[in-house]
């Protein structure tokens, strides 16, 4: 099998039930975050960010650099995160204004850069002295990859690479001080080896290949490196525990690495670096390592919607099955980050295990992490919520009730931004002889292999997707996990195609209509029993939606409910709801109350209906019980 | 109805089930806490708490203070408990040996302290300027209390009042700072109320009445109380945030506070003194505002063991309903003030809800905070236990799977050890006219208003009690809430007796030989459906007896089990196993494990037995999985 890659985003056009949500996002989320970022939003908290560039400029020309900087030291990222999404976006709907403020942002940027390349506005402001002196939370490689990937999405969707040879210089800056100058350490925050992944991808240039490759082969070979960088400074960003090496992934070298460890974020950023490399460089010890933090995390450490790290603690994995419901932390970037690994991990093995993690992830966490309005966003995605505990409970504080505006910490809603605009990339894949078609995204898809084709779908709420093949080839369409059979048609006619590892392959001709018809069946999920906090649960989905149970469709209490084993009930599509869902009905038996705390008299319970809808739709309809893991009756 | 009180233990000589743990105490548990108070206890932490009180001594006098101070700010209340512990020991088990040891520590006690009756180790020995400069954090009032204590069973226990005296000038010496001088404030820490109630009671000093009703009256009168005192003094022990009103109970004055927060140790110890100081001075708002405390912990925030602070986030009460089983706290000292709590209330309210809370923390979290063989303590009571996540993840590092030996901090063994000692005195109860029997416990009892009367009973794994009666009277015996059924006779003939909120009264003759049956029909117990951790769980009891399921009588797996509702089976009694159990076994169906995360195939299930044990025997046979609430097949 030959390796695959992400097709090019610009030769996608999106409709359905993403197209609804790229819209969203240009409509919505992007001209609010640039209002954020502008500091001109109400009610929200400072950012600041375009006007540290400004005056990190400034103070390069030795002018007064006025109010100075503000914010986190990684604040420089929001802007990167978000010209990225503006890129893809751009490149689905091309809009001259916003490609003018994107212009005049990296404008900014550019003159923020120092004669050296080095790029950091935090530093240049604040501090000169300090740069490169605590890799362990200075942050300068993370938002050195954030600019990288901004770059490269930038020149892919407008041609423009004046971002890119910024960041190439800027690269180039990093490679003189780590590798020519041979200066010790690795990023405390991995993000840069993907973003260097990407730019060597793009531009061919072998250093970041080469510098990709050094962050991640020291990685963890010296157990003592941030003890003796603390030692060496004399300030710090929060007194972070240098010795704490699970959580940035420095325990021991990556290869040797097999437990999905410390902040989740961090973990999936650097396994997707790692996946790409291995893919570039055919390193089949990286490749198993890859393999092993894949099973590590889906197989003992994800949630059912696709969220990762279980414990606000450090925003960290846990242990193999402690996966709590009620304090689950699963932050959105995670999801995200998750689904990186993923769509790298398929670069090297088409299997569609990692396409249905993807979704699942997608569908689920990503989704749930934005109000159906684009306008406010969870960081932070739990199975369960329950007034008066959630958000309140010492325990409970980070599982909110409702989706909050925009944090100081502003990384989930750019980062939603820029994956669901760049949907198109994590959908499709090719090689120099097939399509590869994962998920399913209604658009037109042209091939740099030259296949074409268009999409149809209202996917994941019809569960029919057709293909038009403009131009043919060999196509491979994943058959989910979740779907029992499936039915494939050429021109009406059952299609002769071969499965393997979960991918239907098949010959397609130019004009040829086929036809995929997957299993909308609702099925209940059922947990490992090793899964303490689910131990006589089950939970309800339809494809690859996980749905919930919400106290404002359930008379206002899910806990006295437990669900029966009989088939639920599919709704009509109902175009109101929700912003357009299906919901579910389930039978089951609701518990009579009490007042007791306990009693020894068996509460009798009534047959009733409970009603499901989509987790990612949770919490739009006010503060209410949610759950997902029901009892069984 | 006249008030009660209790009944004091110099006159209840002990046998049967509490009877063997009272040897206990005396021959492992009080040889072994003296033996690590002065530093002699192998492979356990230093505690100096002898040794401070001889250098506070030294210091007094001029002398060389030698090593000086070690260990807490609350050093010395290790003291004062070993003490009050030993005394009770001694009304029990008259001692030669252990009776001059003691007095030997009174010396070194009345030798630290000072002229005007200051007696703190830490302060005198470190710094006098700080007395009385940090009442958040400092804990002079919490030593004090303790020691008052101990001088009160000391006094009780052997006639000797030279500790008493000390602590009568010490009380003094409050008095004149607090009542005298008129320096504003509470004590971070309750636990001087309570004491100066028993000083009072026994020494009838006007004083220490006077006093403990200051420090109630006073408390949460100022909300900036500890902010103006941080802001005056230079130095602190722990940072606390002096903002932070609800952990000291400080948010409001006691008689307007209706929800149980905080600290639970603090917080019950708190009650305790209110709810004495309303029973002497007829105070119906404070006694209300007891109530209201009183049901906010009973009826919403206590788990089925009678454990109580369900967060480790301050060691504290979280909100309604939130009872996690894995990750609670449920110290057990929060339990052991929880029966002192319920022992205050029956004072002036003779109802068996109070006893039966008693009884439910005595024999379930109380029990086990302590190993068998009494050589190790838990401080922390989870309802279940995981190995490989219990202990390890970074929510749960602090449920244990094991008891270790001795903490820095040393406040449940010693705690324990007094409860257990003085059982006697939480059991038996008089007024002028009534013997009450609270709690069912062997041995002898004399009653100041002249009854008298021996208990055999092998409760609580024989549900039959018998009262030979030496000298008649009134006799009111509790019938607990959880017996269904009860037959009292007197001579073998069905006895006349009035039920009244849960206690049969009854006259009764000299020589008369009265029986109580309870019912011992093991039952189950379901939870409200407002506690999101326990849907669709029950757990099995038999008496007061809470059980558990251990994975050793288990086949290492309790998780993939559900209970079915068949009558569980009684086995004989097992002389032999974890110090003489009944085991309930229960018809359970296991399900079949699965490697999969989630699977949607439904796990099929075998029948098969599940068997429990007490739970306050739980993890005396290595480590392995534990659960009470077991999920319902």
């Amino acid at each position: 099998m030959k390796k695959q890659h992400q097709t090019n985003i610009r030769a996608y056009k999106s409709g359905g039930f993403i197209g609804k949500y790229q819209k969203l996002i240009r409509d919505v989320v992007i001209p609010y975050q640039y209002s954020v970022l502008c500091d001109q939003a109400p009610d929200t908290e400072k950012s600041h960010v375009i006007q540290n560039f400004i005056n990190a400029g400034k103070a390069l020309r030795g002018e007064d650099a006025a109010d100075g900087f503000y914010g986190m030291v990684f604040q420089d990222s929001d802007a990167a995160k978000w010209l990225e999404a503006a890129a893809y976006s751009l490149s689905l709907f091309p809009d001259r204004q916003l490609e003018e403020t994107a212009d005049n942002l990296i404008d900014f940027i550019a003159d923020a850069q120092d004669t050296d390349g080095y790029l950091n506005t935090y530093y240049t402001i604040k501090d000169k002295d300090k740069r490169w002196t605590n890799l362990q939370e200075g942050h300068e490689l993370y938002c050195s990859g954030h600019m990288m990937e901004a770059a490269c999405a930038y020149f892919e969707a407008t041609g423009k690479d004046k971002l890119l040879q910024v960041m190439l210089k800027n690269a180039e800056h990093i490679y003189r001080h780590f590798i020519v100058e041979g200066h010790e350490g690795w990023p405390g925050h991995p993000e840069v080896e993907l973003a260097l992944m990407k730019m060597y991808r793009i531009t061919g240039n072998e250093h970041c290949l080469a510098l990709a490759e050094h962050f991640i082969n020291i990685r963890g070979t010296d157990s003592h490196f941030y003890e003796k960088e603390a030692a060496r400074r004399d300030w710090s960003v929060w007194n972070s525990n240098p010795s704490d090496l699970d959580y940035t992934q420095s325990g021991q070298p990556v290869r040797r690495q097999s437990d999905a460890t410390g902040h989740a974020v961090r973990a999936v950023y650097l396994y997707t670096g790692m996946a790409d490399l291995a893919s570039v460089t055919n390193d089949k010890e990286l490749s198993d390592a890859c393999r092993r933090l894949w099973e590590s995390i889906t197989k003992r450490r994800m949630y059912l919607t696709g969220g990762i790290g279980s414990t606000v603690l450090g925003e960290a994995f846990s242990v193999d099955y402690d996966l709590p419901n009620d304090t689950a932390y699963a932050e959105t970037c995670a999801s995200i980050g998750l689904m990186f690994f993923a769509s790298r991990m398929l670069e090297t093995d088409i299997d569609s295990e990692y396409a249905d993690v993807m979704e699942r992830a997608f569908y689920n966490t990503v989704l749930a992490g934005m109000q159906l309005d684009g306008k406010r966003f969870f960081y932070v995605n739990p199975l369960e919520v329950i007034p008066g505990i959630s958000g309140i409970s010492p325990t409970h504080r980070h599982d909110l009730t409702q989706r909050p505006k925009w944090y100081a910490c502003a990384c989930c809603p750019p980062n939603v931004a820029r994956l669901i605009s760049s949907f198109g990339k994590y959908a499709y894949g090719e090689n120099e002889d097939t399509a590869f078609c994962h998920l399913f995204a209604d658009g037109e898809i042209t091939f740099e292999n030259g296949m074409k084709l268009t999409c149809k779908t209202d996917y994941p709420y019809d569960f029919h997707v057709s293909y038009e093949i403009e131009k043919g080839g060999r196509l491979a369409v994943r058959i989910p996990g979740y779907s029992k059979t499936f039915t494939l048609t050429v021109n009406g006619n059952k299609a002769s195609s071969t499965l393997e590892k979960g991918y239907a392959y098949l010959q397609v001709n130019d004009g040829d209509a086929v036809t995929l018809t997957l299993d909308d069946t609702p099925y209940f999920v059922y947990p490992s029993s090793k899964i303490p906090q689910l131990t006589g649960r089950t939970a309800l989905c339809r494809g690859p939606l996980v749905y919930c149970f919400e106290g404002v469709d359930n008379e206002g209490d899910v806990l006295s409910l437990s669900l029966t084993d009989a088939q639920p009930e599919t709704s009509a599509f109902k175009e109101e709801l929700l912003g357009g869902i299906v919901t579910l009905t389930a039978g089951a038996i609701r518990k009579e109350g009490t007042d007791s705390l306990y009693t020894t008299l068996r509460p009798s319970g009534k047959n009733c209906r409970a009603v499901a809808v989509p987790y990612y739709t949770w919490g739009n309809r006010g503060e209410n019980q949610m759950r997902v893991w029901m009892n069984e009756a």
